[in-house]
């Protein structure tokens, strides 16, 4: 039986916060509800947006350290956030927290060298507010792969929709714009792509994923893995994070 | 924005709970986060076995009643909880809770009423436990519906297997003996059926749900429909439960 507690500081958005859940039951080797791991998701969606406060909006860290304080005090050990735009805060998080919170880009990385050995040119995907704050640019430049990013346009007509399409649960459509920025990394020379926002892995499987060549790295997936590898207290485990499409 | 914080005790197992609130998100009517529900899911997969404490193992009752209490020290007005077993301890959780808890079986009578008038034949499917506990025969009885049950043979052969097999995260193995059941129960009258078990609708959803007639109440939307009813203050709403198939 597992003792360790995770805590899940989710809601940004509910539904890739409870697509984590989900993922996190099945990644976890068990047979009977008693080997699965104690957790508690937080899902609250009212943490003023991410992407506006980086425009001059709200800023969301009070929000945020009040979930820290109540995982806490639910007993949570560590915390996972399946929220990439909400790693900018993760610094300020990290130095208002009691217990270590999992770095999304750091479990990133440890999927990403199963594919593709640093040194290989990789794609990133994410929301225009993720791509500007440079999360897994300067993460996996400095573990040394180099990072490319969608075009402008590429952003305005393909990526940026398809999140917005997930969010507004009309997932069938979202797979086309999401597949066609894929498609154009991958020209570009990527030997594959981090899928750098929740959302986004939602878009992929809700399309013929078998007509996506690209090795993709499922950030959702390499977070739970982190967060099981903690709670079982094991090193990263060897077990690898479902690919997309294989689900 | 709502302010109203859903308190969902989950755990039991995880991956019912992870598709509740998958399910709580898709059933909102919302296009953004912040319209969403805020909620905390409480996890807690270590709580004792419900099927083998009717049997005279563990008590699970002190773990409920500490789950009632994180939740309600996290701000939760409101408990739902994804696990019919479980509702079999729901009058002493009651007693011991501060804030309401919405019983599942309310919620399905209200999805029920839209599919069958009271007075007609229904079909109970379920764990041996809930079936034993009568759970729904008693709540559905009191409000005029006459109630059948799978025989013990379809119990032993097709029922219990197929819910084994859904928490053996063997999906599609699970829905030939929940298929067979429900047409078993379809050709003893029953104009409706109650997946009176968190793990059954995953079964049905996973093979060819068209081939199956009968109309169904799925009691993860209904207790989900029930939660966002009360989180956004209103009279249970007109919206319908997703009809297994129809998602």
């Amino acid at each position: 039986m597992i003792d360790r507690i995770l805590g899940v500081l989710g809601g940004m958005g509910p539904l890739a916060s409870a697509h984590f859940m989900t993922r996190l039951t099945l990644l976890t080797p068990a047979s009977i509800d008693q080997e699965h791991i104690p957790a508690v998701l937080w899902s609250d969606p009212r943490v003023p947006d991410r992407g506006k406060a980086l425009r001059g909006g709200t800023d969301p860290l009070a929000a945020l350290c009040r979930a820290i304080d109540g995982l806490q005090d639910a007993g949570c050990g560590a915390i996972a956030m399946p929220c990439n735009t909400a790693h900018g805060w993760f610094d300020k998080m990290q130095a208002h927290a009691k217990v270590p919170i999992l770095h999304i880009a750091d479990a990133a990385a440890a999927e990403l060298r199963k594919i593709a050995a640093p040194g290989s040119r990789v794609g990133i995907l994410g929301t225009a507010a993720t791509l500007q704050m440079r999360l897994y640019q300067t993460h996996l430049g400095a573990l040394g792969w180099e990072t490319i990013e969608p075009s402008d346009q590429d952003m305005a007509e393909f990526v940026t929709p398809a999140i917005a399409l997930v969010k507004a649960n009309r997932l069938r459509d979202s797979f086309a714009p999401v597949a066609q920025a894929l498609e154009n990394l991958a020209r570009r020379g990527a030997q594959a792509v981090v899928l750098g926002c929740t959302e986004l892995p939602l878009a992929v499987q809700s399309g013929p994923v078998e007509r996506l060549t690209i090795p993709l790295v499922d950030t959702i997936d390499a977070l739970a893995l982190a967060a099981i590898a903690w709670a079982r207290g094991t090193a990263p485990s060897d077990q690898t994070a479902t690919r997309i499409g294989s689900a």
